[in-house]
C-alpha cells in the first residue's frame, strides 16, 4: 500500500458521522488517505506535531472538520504549506454558523479552503481535484464521478416523465 | 518593577486601537501589564511558546484580543492553565459576529472568558477582578472603580436635572 | 465543610439540567460551591441581596445562567466586584443568540465572562482557572484535567488507528 | 405643573439624541413627563429606588432606552406594575440586534412593550396610546395625530402628482 | 357580562395554541375579552371594520398574533388609535426571526407594543398592566401577581435548598 | 398617452431615490407607469382603495417598495388579484434584513414577487417580463435588453484584455 | 391536451415533497404546466437547453425551487426573458437562510421574483397571477380563489363564536 | 512567457479592487495567471464556454469572485473538473452574509474552496499552494512567504517591546 496522500483530521470523534464521507469520496477516486483524531484544543502540541510533519510524511492535502469555535482548519493551515480544506460541523446551536465562520473568515495570508456546512463528501471531492492538478488520471476520474452524478439525475429526470409527480412521490 | 501579572497579547498590531483599553484599566488599578503580538496564524510557535511559559513567567490572566476567525484566544487557552479573557475585535465585515462566535463558542474543556465586541476596557477590569480574588487591595479598588463610574452617571443626572435635555444635547 | 467559594446561580429551575454541569466541575477540581435560584426578573429584591452579599460570604466567582432576555449575569456583576462568568442558556427560539447578546455585549464598566450557549461545564473550568490564581493546587488540578483530556482523546485515537473508521463507527 | 405622568430614562446620556423623541411626542400630545437618566449596571440602587417609587410618584407609562446588553428596560419591569415600553437602541456593532434581543426576549411574567430599533418617537406616541386608556382627550389628540400624518403623506402624494418624479428628487 | 376590553386577534386558527396564553392572563386578571381571527391577508376587509369599530366597540387595547411576514399588528395599530400589543409567532423556519422583525419594526408614526416569540402570555400581562393606567384593582392584581410569581420561585429555592440539586433533577 | 399597465408605489418619499429605478427600467421598455405614495402605516385606507381599484383602472402590475416592517407589499397583495413585486428598501439598521423578511415571508394564499434589497431596477424589470406574458414585443425588447448587458460587459472584458488590471483599475 | 405554459422545475428529487404544492395550484387554476428536475450544478448543459428552448416550448413562465446555494432560478433567469419565480428550499442547516439569499439577491438587470422559503404554493398562484396579465378568465379564477381563502377563514371565525377557544383548541 | 495555471475570473469590473489581490499573489509566488470578467447571470454562455475549454487551455485552478446571489463560482464549478476558489465579495448591504452563503453552501457532488469575505489575497495564496501539490518549488516559495510574514509580525514585536504602546499607537 503507498502512503497516504489525503490527510483527514477531526476535532472530535464525535464529528466522523459527519466526516467519513471525506473518507468515502476519497475511496471512490481511488486516494489514499488517513483518518485521526487532532483536537486543536485538546491536543495542542499533537496539532503542531501532525501539521509540521504532513509535509515531509507524503500527505499533499488535510482535510479538516471541526464544531463551534472551529480554530482546528486554521491552526492546521499556519503550521504547513499544504492547501487545507475545513469542513464545519453542525453542533447543538446556531445551525453551524459558529463553526462556519470560525472556519472561512481566516486573514489574509492563510487560507482554509471552506466547503458547507457537513459538506464533508465536497471536502473529498475537492481534495480529488486538487490531487488531479498533478494527475491527469485523477482528472479523468473526476469527469467520470461529474458523468455519473448527471446519469443519476437522468435517471431520475426519466422517472419523473414516466410517472406523474404524485406517483414518483409514492414511490420515494 | 514587578514582574507582570496580565499578558495583554493581539493577533495584529491593528488590534491596538482597540486593545490599548485593556492596558489603560490594568493602569487604573495598579496592576503590572506586558503588551504583545502573537498572532495564531502567523507565529504559532510563538504562541505555543508564549502560551506555555506564561504562568512560569509570573502571569496570572491572559488578555487575548482577534478579529475574523479569531483563534488566538482558544488556542492560547489551551496550551495554558492560566484564565484567558477573549476580546472579539469587529472588522470589516459581519459586524464582528464572526469573532464573537470564533471566540466564545469553545468546546468543553477549554473555556474563554469572552467580552463584548471590542470590550478590551472591560477584559481589563475582568482580570482585576480575577486577580481581585487573591488581592483585598484589588477588591477594595474596582469597588473605588464602581463608585466612580456612579458619580460620573450622578453628575450627569443633576445636569439633566439642572438644563432640560435641550439644552443638555447643545452642550454634548 | 468549609464555606462556598463559587455561587452557581440561574434564572430559572428549567436552567438546571444545563448548569449541573458546573457544579459537576467544581466537584471535578475540589472546589466548594453553592447551587440556587436567583431570579433577574421575579425576585430583583433577592437578585440585589445576594450579589451584594456575595463577597461578604465569602464567595469568590459567581457563575450565573440565563435565557432569552438574559439579565441575571450582567444585573449580578453591576451589583458585586466579584468576577461574574455568564451562560447563556438555549432557549425555545433563536438558538441561543439571544442569551449570547443579553450576556456578552455588556457596556464598557461591567463585564461578565461569557462562556459559550449551554457551556456551563466550562464554567465551571473558568472558575476553576480563576480561583487557581490564588491557589497554585487548584492550577495542578486545572493541569491534570487538561492532561485526563488529553489521555481520553488519546485513547480514542489509538482506537481509531486500530479498527478502520467503519470500525470504530459501529462502536460509537 | 401637574406631575409627570410618564418616565423616560435611559442608560447613559449617550442615548440621549435617540431618546429625545420620546419627550417631544409627549410634548405632542401635552402629556407631563420627566426625563432622567438610570444605568442598569452602573447605578443598580437607583434602577432599584426608581422602578419601585415610580407607581406611588404619579407615573404611570417608563420608557426605558438602552443599547447593547440593554438590560435597563426588564429590570425596570421586573420592579413596577406600571407598563414598561423598551427603545433599543443601536450601538457600534451588530446593528442593534443585540439590543432588540435584549430587550424584547423577556421571560413569561414580566413583559417589555418593545418598538423598533431607534424608535423612540414610537415610544412616545404608544405611551400616549396607553395614557389614553384612561382619557378621551388623549385618545382623541392620537386620532387628531394619525390625521395630522395623513395630511402630511397627501401633500407629499399631491406634489408627486404635480411635477414626475424626477422634479420631486430635485426638490428633497 | 361586561363588554370585552381586551380583543385578541390571530392571523390564522394555527397560531391559537400559542395565544390562548394571553387569553389565559385576561382571565387571571379578571378582564373581559374576546378571541377571533382576523387575517391581514386573507380577510383585508375584515381587519379594516375590526380595527376601525374597536373603540367604539369599547375595546381599550388590541392583542394580535401572527407569524412569517406578520403584518396583522401593524396594520391593525394604523387603523385605532388604541394601543397594540403585537405576539410573533415562531414558524417553520427562521426560528420567528421573521415574525419579530415584521412586528417591531415600524415605521415613525405607527408603534406596535412588541414582545417575546411566542409571548402570548406577556401580551396578556401587558393588556392588563396597560388597563391598570385607569384601574387601580387592576395594578393591585399585577402586584399580587408579581407576589404570586415570587412565592413560586422562593418554593423551588427552598427545595433546591432542601435537597442537592442531582435529587431536584430527579424529581422534575 | 395610454393607461398605465405599471403601478410604482412607495411607503415614503424617503423611498424615491431607490424606488426611481423601477420608473426608469419601465421607461428602457417603454411602458406605461405611474408612481404615486401609497402608505401602508399611514394612509391604509388609501391603500385598500388604491389596491382595489388598480385592476379596473388598467393596471397589469404593482411595483411595492418599502422599508422597515415592510407591510405594503404584502397588504396590497391582499387586496388585488394582480401581481405584485415587492422591493425591500434597505433603512438605517439591520442591512435590510428587516425589510427582506417581511416582505418575502408571505403566508400561503398571498405571493409577493421579492427581488433583492434596493433592487427596484430589477422590479421594474420583472415588471416587464410578467407584462412580456402578453405582449411578444415586450419579450423581444427585454432579449435586446439582455444583448445589450451582454455588450457592455463585452466592453469591458475587452478593454481589460487590452491593458493589465492595473491600468484598468486607474480608469475607473 | 394543450402545450404547458408553466415549467415547474427543481435541482433534485429531494425537493419534490416541497414543490408539489406548485403544480397543485396549477391544477386548482386549471393551467397546463410540466414537473421536471434540472440541477444547476449536476446538469449545467440541461439548465442552459432547458432554459433557452423555454420561451418557445411555449412556456410563460418558470418556477425553480432549490436549496443551499440555490444557483438554479437565478441561472435560468439569465438565460431566459421568461419571469422567473424563486422557491428557496430549507435545508438541514441555517433555517433556509441561504437558499433565500441565493435566490432573491440578483444583482441589477436578472430579476428572480422570490416567493417565502419553502413557498410553492405561492409560487404557484404567482404563476396564475402573472399569467392573469393576459387572460382575464385566470384572473377571474385567482378572485374566486381569495373568496374561498375568505370563506375558509369565516367558518373558523364563525367556529370560534361559536364554541370558546378552549373547546376550538379540543377539536383542531 | 508561458501559458496562465490560474484563471482569475469575476462577476463584474466592480470586483477588481478587491480581486487584484488574487493577481498580486500569483505575482509574489511566480505563477502565470489571467484576469478578466466572467458574468454568471450576464454573460451565461461565455460562463459555460470559460469553465469547459479552461482544463484545455491549460488552467489547473480557477478563482472566481462575486458579490449578492453569488452563483459564478459554484456554476464554473460544475462545468470543470478544476479546482475552484471562490471569493465572497462584499456588496452594498447584509455584510457579505449574502455572497458568503450563495458560494459555500454548494451541494454534494460540486465544492467551491471558499475564502473569507473580500478574501481574494488568501485565494490567490491558496491557489499556490493548490499548484504547489505538482510544484516543490512553489511549496519552497510558500514557505518562504510563511517565513516573510514571520518576519514582517517579528520587526512589529520588537518595535512594540522598544517603544511603550502609546508610542507606538503615535507611528502607526
Amino acid at each position: 500500500m503507498s502512503k497516504p496522500l489525503v490527510g483527514i483530521i477531526m476535532g472530535s470523534d464525535s464529528d466522523l458521522p459527519v466526516m467519513k464521507a471525506a473518507a468515502q469520496m476519497c475511496e471512490e477516486f481511488g486516494i489514499e488517505y488517513e483518518v485521526t483524531i487532532v483536537s486543536a484544543h485538546r491536543t495542542p502540541k499533537r496539532l503542531v506535531k501532525y501539521s509540521e510533519s504532513a509535509e515531509k510524511r507524503g500527505l499533499r492535502v488535510i482535510i479538516a472538520g471541526a464544531g463551534g469555535a472551529a480554530h482546528l482548519p486554521g491552526m492546521v493551515a499556519s503550521l504547513t504549506p499544504l492547501p487545507v480544506i475545513g469542513v464545519p460541523v453542525k453542533g447543538s446551536s446556531l445551525e453551524g454558523m459558529d463553526s462556519l465562520l470560525s472556519i472561512v473568515q481566516m486573514p489574509g495570508g492563510v487560507p482554509v479552503a471552506t466547503v458547507a456546512i457537513n459538506g464533508a463528501k465536497n471536502a473529498g471531492i475537492l481534495a480529488a481535484q486538487i490531487l488531479g492538478v498533478k494527475s491527469k488520471d485523477t482528472r479523468k476520474k473526476i469527469k467520470e464521478y461529474k458523468e455519473k452524478m448527471l446519469d443519476e439525475v437522468q435517471t431520475k429526470i426519466d422517472k419523473l416523465e414516466d410517472v406523474k409527480y404524485e406517483q414518483y412521490l409514492k414511490t420515494m
